[in-house]
């Protein structure tokens, strides 16, 4: 079940979303029983492009940030799956100890880890934040846009557990992505629940395992829909060792480009779709939309400024990268009073509990919105989806969300395939 | 977790109500570490007092009706908790048979079934609805006051299933208390769930049993929040063998009423109420309201008019009744409009996911108002519970319906201690 938000979405239903409007029983079945056999990541967004005739995930987060924008309706929707979430994986705990990321001077940012610690609070847990940040050497307290505050707390590391003075988390939520690398603090807690786990963080995750992941999960899900998988999953090649500053690699690159199209465009001739398609390199182990780029053409790489070169060394945290994907590019038919639009689903644990509109006013569909410049509109419950005095529904207005938030969990089962895949300790329960 | 509900209440924070909003983390974790021993009931609703100086549930319902009455917000916290109760006990499931009660003549009871069908088919079932009324012969369409229809089927039984025409159920859920016993049909259904179980009808229910269980929970819970269980439990006695009709065992059941309103008086003095205990008695299998009365003084039972012996004669579904639990009268300072009211608590699983008032405008606050002209009023969220234009909360307002979710949990918790009780299989598993 996803709840229904009001979409931006006014064109007539799809006939993709027609399919998936009408199976919601075999859809909900057939994620129950997925669940019965693998493990929701704790907590996920996707990012989603919806191109009217087809509907897939570009990027999934498993740290998310943005918890800030989601409508106070939410809220109990989130904190209910997070109760359930922490049943199930630590029933008995009590304080949670919340590492954020270490750009402590960003205020929404710091909203959105106000709002987590209020999920988790209510959900019947003291939580208390621990920055991993160098720079923040004892209790540091932040004012909020909202005019209340945050207090981040230096942690400790015994050697076997992460701790606060004067508290003792039996469990640690990361909020960081881990993009430069788990540090040395994070690592060896056998005595304390780490969620995610260490292998979820960006210095481990590449996206090509990833989609190759939510490929499959596209074909079984595909099959069960009876629709072409390739209506939900965006096709992509991986490029490896290419060095854009030396010039090294960008024909190997080329090559993956010029396959992605011309797969895609016979995809089109197929569905006889008349837009041009495209292909988005992004790095690898990129995250935050930085290093990313949206070609036409793979003649497009031939000459590439310094700017470009630059924007596609260096990723988050200042990691330099090599390795790439190259995606078939999704449009966007969302448009929010001029802005192009795109969709983000928020989970916990199993459950989608909201989302919103990240929109951008100065580019184009087939661009990329995790820019500069964006901005973000939560998601109203329907309003029309509403009971009249004696508490009866007035009307029938189909749930458009609901189908994102098909898509935001298949992109979901793709990452816990993906963890299950690249989780260090396997073997053990092998 | 409980939503935060408008609720009416507008005097000071009391004493009790005070340290309940202070320990939230405390109180979920005691209730998560209680959900580890014990199964809550698949659903349940929960009648509550709130006398300002002490709140009780008065009554606990195993097969709630009035799921119209949530407001469309709480739609999706029930479905999310539907899919989770489903998830435990039948992941499997795929065509759910919801069985009504009889009187399918009320219009509003039959909205409440029709939201109910919309739960469980959002949450991912095929949902029909059998009824075992015997009029029921042949498919039924019944027109809703808001415009829509419920198509109600008669159910078959196979020797060991039970099924609609073209629908073969793996689950069946009840929301037909069994007042008059379970039928045939339903027993021996070894092949499919039932939910909630046969003895949770009030075939076998006994009020007496169920608060012998809350007066154990509210003890336990007392004791972890450091108040005196008192604030939280209606006192009782039980009086059996009682025949109003024929004057017998009228003396027993004075001397339960003598007994109890001494230990009110008792406990009223300690805290220093100003209020006059009352009584209230009510059949030990009774439900809908019916076979209720309140009085003052046991002398008020040497003189009852025919009316009252009716009353008090015969309950629900035409049953007669003999044995009786006079309970401490809890006071309502809750009044809208004029009207008094008292809230009353919706649970799916061992989630808090909605709320309403029943009101009654010529009752006072000592009278049962689950009688012939109550209605109900809806509670919405906390509208001030709001975020601004950039997402962040502009105010901090105590979360009120919090205590009514607290003792509505703890009711739940004593109904699941008492069917593990008066389990008819529990030698099984012992």
């Amino acid at each position: 079940m996803v709840p229904h938000l009001v979409t931006a979405l006014t064109g007539p239903i799809s006939e993709l979303e027609q399919r998936v409007l009408e199976s919601v029983p075999a859809i909900e079945r057939w994620f129950r029983l997925e669940w019965m056999e693998h493990t929701p990541p704790f907590y996920s967004s996707v990012d989603l492009r919806n191109a009217g005739f087809k509907v897939a995930p570009i990027d999934t987060n498993l740290f998310p940030g943005g918890w800030n924008n989601l409508t106070p309706e939410m809220l109990p929707l989130a904190v209910q799956a997070a109760m359930a979430a922490i049943e199930k994986i630590c029933p008995e705990a009590r304080n949670l100890l919340l590492i954020p990321e270490n750009h402590t001077r960003n205020p929404y940012y710091l909203m959105n880890v106000a709002q987590l610690q209020l999920i988790f609070q209510s959900a019947g847990l003291n939580v208390r934040i621990g920055s991993i940040n160098p720079d923040i050497t004892q209790n540091t307290e932040v004012r909020l846009p909202n005019g209340e505050s945050l207090l981040l707390e230096p942690v400790n590391r015994s050697q076997y557990r992460l701790e606060l003075k004067g508290f003792d988390p039996c469990t640690i939520l990361l909020n960081n992505d881990l993009s430069a690398g788990p540090p040395g603090i994070l690592e060896d807690l056998h005595e304390q629940f780490l969620l995610p786990p260490i292998h979820a963080g960006w210095s481990v995750r590449r996206k090509t395992i990833h989609f190759k992941a939510y490929e499959e999960v596209a074909k079984r899900f595909g099959k069960m829909l009876g629709i072409d998988p390739w209506l939900i999953n965006p096709l992509f090649e991986s490029a490896q060792q290419v060095d854009f500053a030396q010039g090294q690699g960008i024909e190997a690159l080329q090559d993956s480009v010029t396959a992605v199209l011309a797969k895609v465009r016979r995809k089109y001739k197929e569905y006889g779709i008349a837009e041009k398609p495209f292909a988005v390199i992004k790095a690898d182990n990129g995250t935050y939309g930085m290093g990313v780029m949206t070609v036409q053409d793979a003649s497009e790489l031939d000459s590439i400024n310094r700017r470009t070169k630059n924007k596609m060394s260096v990723v988050k945290d200042g990691q330099q990268t090599s390795d790439f994907i190259v995606q078939e590019g999704v449009l966007t038919i969302e448009n929010i009073g001029g802005a192009t639009a795109e969709p983000v689903v928020y989970m916990m644990d199993r459950y989608v509990v909201g989302g919103f509109y990240r929109t951008h006013a100065s580019k184009g569909a087939d661009e990329n919105l995790n820019a500069p410049g964006a901005t973000f509109l939560p998601l109203a419950f329907e309003p029309e989806h509403v009971l009249d005095a004696q508490g009866h529904p007035t009307a029938h207005i189909p749930n458009r969300f609901y189908m994102y938030g098909v898509i935001g969990r298949l992109a979901m089962l793709a990452a816990s395939y993906e963890l299950e895949k690249t989780d260090p300790n396997a073997e053990v329960y092998a």
